[in-house]
């Protein structure tokens, strides 16, 4: 039986990006041995979704070289890039629990040099704090609205900018809620017009997104 | 092979509502039979879901003592009470297409006596519209919102509010919306403390829990 | 990276309710931080879903001055108000295992000074013991029925009494009941007019619509 | 391409029920043909849903020795026996729009000679209704239930009898109650031991199932 | 608060079936007194799905008066009534992992004095396992069929046999299994007419059903 | 705005299949001017759920050209080839409803050449009647099980041959049928092992899953 | 019973995109009334999901000045600006059938000047033909992809582009196509990372989408 | 209580294949007693889902005669046959994490003396990897395609080879990847015609499926 891994790594040439890892499914050995392959010059290495258990369980001199989160179980190998400037992204969430997926879009974006401007505490149930923050959303081209349960934010966030707008829905709530689901489908069905969507608790995604959004400005500006 | 219907008469006394007819499932002939046999001098009877078409194929007689809103698809044989007072129930809906189920909820109050405050277009893509009209809808004790789509409605009201809010999820929108699933699930799954839902669509429901409501004030106050 | 956290410390004016603490997706230090963070003087702070690990796990001065209880898994910090008379409240459970919604309910309106009339063990199977109990139900202005599994219970409360009935499924059962959805789509779905309905074993929601009901009453008498 | 279609005659001896015809996806030609292939001397051929435009379609002669009934949609082929005694099978009802169902099993046991006794508009929303009927269901030996929306009704009446309860979730209903979907996940959820449900609107296979349970006590008493 | 527990006694006078305590949901202490106050003179007690850990949990004293089976999660308290005869229902399974569901029915009906014939391994895969036993299928008035994944083997009873049949869905297998969900779907969609069905992995209410037929046999023979 | 259309033109080269038109969501013009441009002299053009009305919205000229089939609503243009030699591929089908699917993929087939045996006619519920074509069945390479409402035939067809077997879940029956849900589940869980799934009513997917396998024979035998 | 409809006529200012009207689910005298409200000067009108017999049904006037388009069911009243430039955003298709969204979208990007390059027919079956067209598809920063079934399409394009990239699902295919929620979750699970997902068949939004990512640019530049 | 377990020892003879073992829902003594009892000297016996605790709980002795893999989960007792010559059967993986599965179908067919050619980590995300191994895909007469999230893998598979192409879905990814389901949609749906598939995570059944069609290759040729 012969096994022929290929790494992509050619992707950032090819689409700006390169290959995060993403560690549920992937052994001890696996994470290692990729770590081990990578060379974190131009870019740090990104892993994502790593529990604190399977940190733990990595080598010692590995976790050394990491820098881990656990908010947002993610960790970067390689030297993170300077800021290229003001924040150009808004990440807005509804409540606390939110926070994890917008931590980890951030880490995203700070592996690629994007500072953000985290909003966070705005969910719908207390409009005014929202509505204190509209002249700072404005401000910045790309907003990321995370949120759970009835996932009302980003429909009101998406009536109140012209930015471009990218839910992640979060798999916060418990019964009707659905673990995300209808966080998801409500983002979908927004009345505002022009909301992005990606998967939920996704916020390497939103990351990501964002990402093309600013570097499709360079090329067609 | 013997059927024996036993009309529910005693469910006013029981619970303060008179059995309304929901008319999908029964055929013409049903219709007119329940319509002849109810007596409606104490309180007017209600049909719902009466399509147009179905009401084309009544008796013309019948047809002719009915008052008939192909809006909201109901019918009412008997007079109408009087007016209690003012509005004590503010009817809220998101977009034009709610209207339907307002319409619904508006009719089955007035068999009752109850006026509504009807505010409508007030959808979160535009939530100016909603903030203008907050101690309107602050002096109303019950609110009723209908919205479909991503749902978003109840959840902003219920934290403008300390009213009783009822969501009525409404089957507008596709894809995502399923049908009215998604609303149903956001509201449910609202981040605004003690909004309460009823089915899809259902208007007549709504109005049932605001008498309920409204009656237990009299017994309890 | 700069997050803004603002609490809704002015929801109590707005809607007449404080906000309660969703402990599952926060860490023990967001908690006690919260904790700390609150006046508990006019209004005791209510944290949900505090799961006997979560409670062990809070600093010990914490846990000591938390009133933990393990069946609704819920702790309450500050003092309770005295009861502001007898129970305006019913709590309807069908069998044991709906006890820890009805619990959460009865513990959420004692923050509130509500008291509650707890009628356990009435499932429909055994018919004849909510018979006995419908003169005391009906004494009540808003009951709330806690019933997994069929969730045959609201309707025939609701078939009974005249007052504000609040379904609560319960997520009691296994294979076709999913996890409370099949009770959550027979309330929805009651043959009894006016069913309200909230999510999935929240028995904190349905606590909270009751006394927005209460409020509804004493300023629309 | 050869076609070998196989009639399965012997299948009455073998469970002691013929093969009735499912009318939809059959065309005009195909229902005509079987009708003539079959000898109903011994045993009426039962065909199902049926819709009038499908009977309407049929040649002049077959219709004229049919016996149609366009509530239940179900037309008979060939005499029916004579009633074998009284009725041992009792067929309860919420509504008006259970009656499609309850007919059609009715009329297949008429197939049978087995009488049955109508119980209808007996739903758990006036809870009355079926009180007084509980002496006379418990002289059947097997109760059939049908009941859409909440599915309530089936739970009640197996916790009042002892008898076999066979359940017939109804596609009654709108939104939440899922075309049957709902009634059928609650009779299979039922806190009542010992329910037993068919498929959703499925009279036709109640009544089979009614008819083994009949055979199987012959055979074993 | 006050909570009206009401146990029901008088059940097995009312149906023919005592009540059996579903142990998850139930505390410890819950599972305990409710063991203490059942008089088991007259009809021993069944614990249905109690965990090998809940078992163990228990006071040594109760644990040693209970007759527990690890295979079904069953205890029974109290003494067997001996068996009334020879079997007349017989309980089929499929494959390995369908014997606790059968268990669990074999146990429930042991507590009635029922006898069952269990044949085992016979799965539509290897059809002449089934085919060998049909004679003696036929023998037994009621035929419990315990299948899951596929769910093919209660259509294929069904056809084979004029007893009554209840089809046990089975939380067995993966992916598109469902938890059962396929399972009872299939059985509930049977190509064979007359096919009962109980909730997935529910061996008490195919046994309780069984009881109820059986029961039906006495007084209508 | 520029359209591009790319026919994929040199798919039988690449993949040993032309590509065959699915007709809804296309307009009468499309199917004309697609029927227009092709080249059928070495490869007849198949088109798939081309309906009744379709077919005759079609120009004069053109439906004249075309071998339409209204059972399997497909239509042929273009020459069929001769037949390649006596059948390899076996249709075995349940029920009459079935045999849209069946002859969806006979007439595939038929565009290149295969000869199929049609089987019908043998659902699990009349057993005896797929016993008795075991021997015909094997004598196969390839058997297509096409089955709606339990979907219980291909796992026994599984269970007797070791021919390569496609099961086509059909969109047969009503209620938990959900329109060949509960058919493709039951085949994809399937206890015979090794079975294939197609989509649901995809007679023709089946087909061309046929040719590759058969392809497949020459170049590696 | 006051209505009070409000036109969220600032919607430009706030969030520079202007109103569209989604016609089902309104009346025919609305769409109407809203035509005959809306100054179209500066901004026309865009009518989305105006079927052909709903445009029939409008005033023969109203018809004459509307720019009608069957494919997409769209409608546009006022005149289109200039289209601002070489196009920005290329539109793919997978299939004939997407050709509805796409066109919606572009129709839509027409009313705010945007020229779109539209690449058909390149569904991920005949890879070759996207493969082509790769060098095209790089120099748009923006790129919509319209797919439906199995909704691969989005993956291939996300993986070979650095643009933004917008998932349009198609309700195209049957059933395990579920009417486009298997592209939906396709796209939103899509292994290329950043790949930005709207509503099933959601022209209309993609375009939006669209818009705000380019007015992004223009700020953030 | 009589259980009369039947081994379908004749399936080898019967369809080619002999019954693997799937360990969930089986005990330690179920799994030693089976493996006590069968006879492996003509073909090794192969256990499924066996974890590594599963394994670890096995005999020693036992242990230590099986060849246990933990990527697979797999373990086989007895000698594996001699490879019957170079692959015929390539298996293609996405990621890193469908190496699971893979492995299960790999070891699967080992038991049949198959060899296999596995290409990995060719994700459509970087088309290219798939693109440069196209000339030894085709040269496999079967190749199963492993593929989770997007499943976007198959399809591009499909269209690129005539080989039968048999999908295996995988339950990577999370949200809206919903365990496997959206791949196995992707899969059924897909554009690419005649693609087969088998059940998600299932590497065991694709295999069997492999064995089929080459065995059907022998028989026909």
């Amino acid at each position: 039986m012969t096994v022929d891994a290929v790494l992509d790594l050619e992707r950032r040439e090819r689409i700006g990006l390169t290959e995060a890892i993403l560690c549920p499914g992937k052994t001890t050995k696996q994470i290692t041995d990729i770590c081990a392959s990578v060379n974190t010059e131009r870019q740090p290495l990104l892993l994502t979704r790593l529990s604190p258990e399977a940190f733990e369980a990595l080598p010692k001199d590995l976790r050394a070289s990491l820098d881990y989160d656990d908010l947002s179980a993610t960790a970067i190998l390689g030297k993170l890039p300077p800021a290229k400037g003001p924040a150009r992204i808004a990440i807005v969430t509804a409540g606390t629990s939110d926070l994890e997926a917008a931590r980890e879009a951030a880490r995203t974006l700070a592996c690629y040099g994007e500072a953000v401007t985290e909003i966070a505490d705005v969910g719908v149930a207390g409009l005014w704090r929202i509505l204190k923050r509209v002249d700072d959303l404005r401000a910045h081209p790309v907003v990321i609205v995370v949120a759970g349960m009835d996932g009302a934010l980003p429909s009101v966030v998406g009536g109140l900018v012209s930015s471009a707008v990218i839910a992640v829905p979060k798999s916060t709530g418990y019964g009707a809620a659905q673990k995300g689901e209808t966080a998801l489908r409500s983002a979908l069905s927004s009345c505002a017009p022009g909301v992005l969507v990606v998967n939920i608790d996704n916020g390497y995604g939103a990351a990501c997104a964002a990402l093309r959004i600013l570097g499709a400005r360079a090329r067609s500006g």
